[in-house]
C-alpha cells in the first residue's frame, strides 16, 4: 500500500496533469468511442508524440461478439467488458466518460452532453452503430436488441421472467404466448441468439421447471431475406439452418415483420402471440454524418477516403461501423470486429506518420481473415479465406478465437471456466432476474423488491 | 438433445404436476423466502412425505456475506447468487417468483402480490430483514444499502461514477465532495465496505486516473455507538479500527447521522459535503409480525417459541432475521447466516417429525461457531468459540470459510479465481458502470446511452 502510494506521488510530481486546457505543444488526438476501432487507435498511439483524449459514453470496452451470451444467461457483464481506463493506463491519455453531441469542424472542437468543448488536432470518430428499427419509434422498447450491456440484461430478464410467468399462470393461451420467443433477423446475432435460447430452454431450464415443459417453448427466427446468414456462403447458411432446426428453432425466411405490439407480432401476414420479441435485424451508424454535415452513405455511414479520413477534412478519421469503407469488391466492408480493429491500427499509424511530418500515407487495405458464427453447443460455421468449416471443428475454432480476442487474463480465464462448466453440466451460471421488472399481467405473479 | 427431451417426457408422464390446487393428500409446506433459512428448510424436507412450495421475490438465492464485494466491483452478481429452481430441482417442489403480502391464519392461506391465494398445512416465514432507515423515508434513495443485488449495483455505479465525475470536473469544491464517501454504521458490513472502498481507491483506481489522485478520496465511517464492530470482542474491534485507519479510513465513533441530503450529510453537528453515502446501519424484520397480528419484538422481529413456531400457531415457523430467538445468554440470536441455517435445518427436522406423527420435538438450540469480518487485503478478525484471530491467518480462514459456504462448483471456482487475480494484481474485475445513471450536475459529464 505504502509502495503504491509513493509510486503515485512520484507520478504526479513529474509530468503535470495534461488536459484540454493545457498549453502542451504536442498535437491533441481526440478519439470518440472506445470499441474495437477506438481502442486500437488509442493503443496504437502509445508511443506517438501526441496528447490523447478518449471519450466514451461507457466506462468500459465491450466485447460485442459475446454479448448474446450475457443476454442468454451464460456469462456476466463483467466477463465481456473491461474498463477503458485500465486498458490504456500506461499511456499519457485522458479518459472522459461523456456523450459527444457535435463537432465544430471550423473551430476543431467536439462538444459533449455535459457541456464541455474539447479542441482537437486530429479527431477519430469510432462511434459504432445502433440497431435500425426502420423508423418505428416504439419498437426498441417492445423488442430490445442485444447491443449494450443494459439491453442484454433486459433481454435476459424478459426471457427468464417469461418462463417464470408461464409456470405461474393458469391460462393456457397466456402460457403459450409467454413461451413464444420471436427473433427478428437471421444474421450472425439472430442465429447465435436463437441457438443459445433453444439450448437455454431445452438443456438448462428443462431441469428447473415441473409445471411447464420448457422444451415446448417456441423459438421463431424471422428473416426478411431469402435465407439465413446471407453474409456467409450458401452451404454454410444451409448447414446453420439445419442445425438450428435440429435444436428446435422454427425458421421463417422471406418473411417480414409488419407489426410489433405489446403481446404479439405480425409477420408475413400472420399474427403470432408472443411476449418476448428480440431485435437482431440491421444496424445503422450513429449521428456521425450529421455531426460532420456529410451526406450519409447506406445505413447512415460516413463515406471516407482511402486513408479513412473525411473528404476535405484530412484531420478527421471515421472508423468501424460508422464508416463506409469500400472493399476490393466495391462493396462496403462488413461490420466486423476485425474490420474495425484493422482500421483502428491503420489510423494510429497514419496519425503517427503525419505527426512525424510524413506526407504520403499508403491507403488502408483490409485483410479478410474470415467470419465465424456459432449455432449452439458444439456447432458453428467458419467462413475462412481458403476453408469453410462446420460442426465441432468450427465450434472449437470459434471458441479458441474468441478466448484469444478477449482482453485480459481474468476475462479469458473466467469465460473459459464458464464455458467448460456449461459444456460439462448444461448449466448457465447467470440465470438471474435483476433490475426493474416489467409490469405483469393479471394472470402472472407480480414481482417487487 | 434428443436424450434430454425423452428424459423430460418420461418425467412429465409419470407423476402428475403438483400444485396448490392438487388434491394430493400429502401435507403442503409453504416456505416464504429462499435465503439461508428458507433454503435449508427446503433442502431438509427433500425426503419428507410432503408437498413443498417455495415463494421468493427473486429467482435466486443470494449469498449476502459477499454482496459488499459486488458493491465494490470485485465480484459479479452471478458469482454470489444461484437460481432457486436449480438448487431444489431434485425435489418435488414448486417454486413461485412472487411477493407474499399477507397471511390468513384461520383459512391457512398466504396471499401474493400477483393475486394468488395459496393454502398451507405448515408455513415457514423466512423473509429476512431490510435496512432500517429509522423512519426517514427519503434516506433509502439518498443512501442505498448493500442488501439486494440491485442495491449493490447501484452502489457500484455511484462509487465508480463519483471518481469519473471528480476526474472530469474543474471545480475543486465539487471534486472534494465527489471524492468523499460516507458509510453509516460500523458493524461487519460497514467495516467490510470501508476496507473494500479504501482498497478500490488506493490500490486499483490509483492506476487508472491521472488528473485526480484517488488516494486522496476521503472514506468516512460513522458509527453512533462507542466503538466499531460492537458485536465482536473489544480487542478485535480495536484491531479492526487500527487496520482501517492504516488503510486510510477515517472513523468517527459516538457520532450520529442527523441529516442526509442530496450533496451532504450532517453528522455529529458537522456538515460534510459528500456525494456518496452508503447505509450500513441497523436492520429490521420485514412485515411478518403484521401478517401474523403479532406484537413485534425488537427490530420488528416475531417472538417465537422454543421450537421456532409462533405462540398459539404450531403450524407457523418464523426463522432467520425475521424471528426473535433467545440465545443461552437471554439475548436475541444475532442476524448471522449460521443462525438462519441452523434454524432452517431444525425447522425441516421438526416438520418431518410432526408429519410422521411424532409428538415431542426437542427445542432449538444454537451452536455458536463464531463470527468473522474481513477488513481488507490480507486482514480480518475472527471471533471463534475458543480462539480470537486477526491478520492474515484470520483472513485466510475467512476466505476458506466463504468459498466453502458458497453454493455450487462454478461459483466457488469463479470467486476463487477472481480473488486470486485481485490479490496478485490489485485488480477488480467488475468496474462497470451499468444501469440508469443518476443525473449529473452542471460541472460533471452527462452520461446517456
Amino acid at each position: 500500500m505504502i509502495q503504491t502510494r509513493s509510486r503515485r506521488a512520484a507520478q504526479i510530481a513529474s509530468p503535470p496533469p495534461r488536459g484540454t486546457t493545457s498549453a502542451a505543444a504536442l498535437p491533441h488526438v481526440v478519439v470518440v468511442g472506445a470499441g474495437f476501432a477506438g481502442l486500437e487507435v488509442a493503443r496504437g498511439l502509445r508511443d506517438a508524440p501526441i496528447r490523447l483524449t478518449v471519450i466514451d459514453q461507457h466506462n468500459y470496452n465491450l466485447f460485442q461478439p459475446l454479448l448474446y451470451q450475457v443476454a442468454t444467461a451464460a456469462l456476466s457483464p463483467a466477463d465481456v467488458a473491461v474498463p477503458i481506463r485500465s486498458l490504456i493506463r500506461h499511456q499519457n491519455a485522458h479518459v472522459l466518460l461523456d456523450d459527444v453531441v457535435g463537432v465544430d469542424r471550423t473551430a476543431r472542437t467536439v462538444s459533449t452532453a455535459a457541456g464541455k468543448t474539447i479542441g482537437y488536432d486530429y479527431l477519430v470518430l469510432a462511434t459504432g452503430c445502433v440497431y435500425d428499427y426502420l423508423g418505428h419509434d416504439d419498437w426498441p422498447t417492445l423488442a430490445p436488441a442485444p447491443k449494450t450491456i443494459d439491453d442484454a440484461l433486459a433481454i435476459r430478464r424478459r426471457v427468464l421472467l417469461a418462463f417464470e410467468r408461464a409456470d405461474a399462470t393458469c391460462d393456457e393461451t397466456e402460457r403459450n404466448a409467454l413461451l413464444t420467443f420471436v427473433l427478428v433477423g437471421a444474421g450472425p446475432t439472430g442465429v447465435e441468439m436463437a441457438g443459445a435460447l433453444a439450448e437455454l430452454a431445452r438443456a438448462t431450464l428443462v431441469r428447473d421447471f415441473r409445471r411447464i415443459d420448457p422444451t415446448s417453448a417456441r423459438i421463431l427466427l424471422v428473416e426478411a431475406g431469402p435465407r439465413i446468414l446471407t453474409s456467409f456462403p450458401e452451404k454454410l447458411g444451409a448447414y446453420a439452418h439445419r442445425t438450428l432446426q435440429e435444436l428446435g428453432v422454427e425458421i421463417a425466411t422471406a418473411t417480414k415483420i409488419e407489426k410489433i405490439e405489446d403481446e404479439s407480432v405480425v409477420a408475413g401476414g400472420e399474427r403470432i402471440a408472443a411476449r418476448t420479441v428480440i431485435w437482431c435485424a440491421g444496424v445503422k451508424a450513429g449521428p456521425v454524418a450529421a455531426w460532420l454535415g456529410a451526406r450519409p452513405a447506406r445505413h447512415g455511414k460516413v463515406p471516407v477516403e482511402a486513408d479513412l479520413t473525411v473528404p476535405g477534412q484530412p484531420e478527421i478519421f471515421v472508423l468501424g461501423d460508422a464508416a463506409a469503407v469500400k472493399g476490393p469488391d466495391g462493396k462496403d466492408l462488413p461490420g466486423l470486429a476485425a474490420v474495425a480493429q484493422q482500421e483502428g491500427r491503420y489510423a494510429a499509424r497514419a496519425i503517427t506518420a503525419r505527426v512525424n511530418g510524413q506526407k504520403y500515407v499508403a491507403p488502408f487495405s483490409y485483410r479478410d481473415k474470415g467470419t465465424l458464427a456459432t449455432i449452439g453447443r458444439s456447432s458453428a460455421v467458419a467462413d475462412l479465406p481458403y476453408l469453410k468449416l462446420t460442426g465441432i471443428v468450427a465450434w472449437l475454432f470459434w471458441g479458441l478465437v474468441h478466448i484469444f480476442l478477449l482482453i485480459g487474463f481474468r476475462n479469458r480465464a473466467v469465460v473459459l471456466l464458464n464455458w467448460l462448466w456449461a459444456w460439462l453440466t448444461y448449466g448457465r451460471g447467470a440465470r438471474l432476474i435483476t433490475g426493474q421488472i416489467e409490469k405483469s399481467t393479471e394472470h402472472c405473479p407480480g414481482v417487487g423488491r
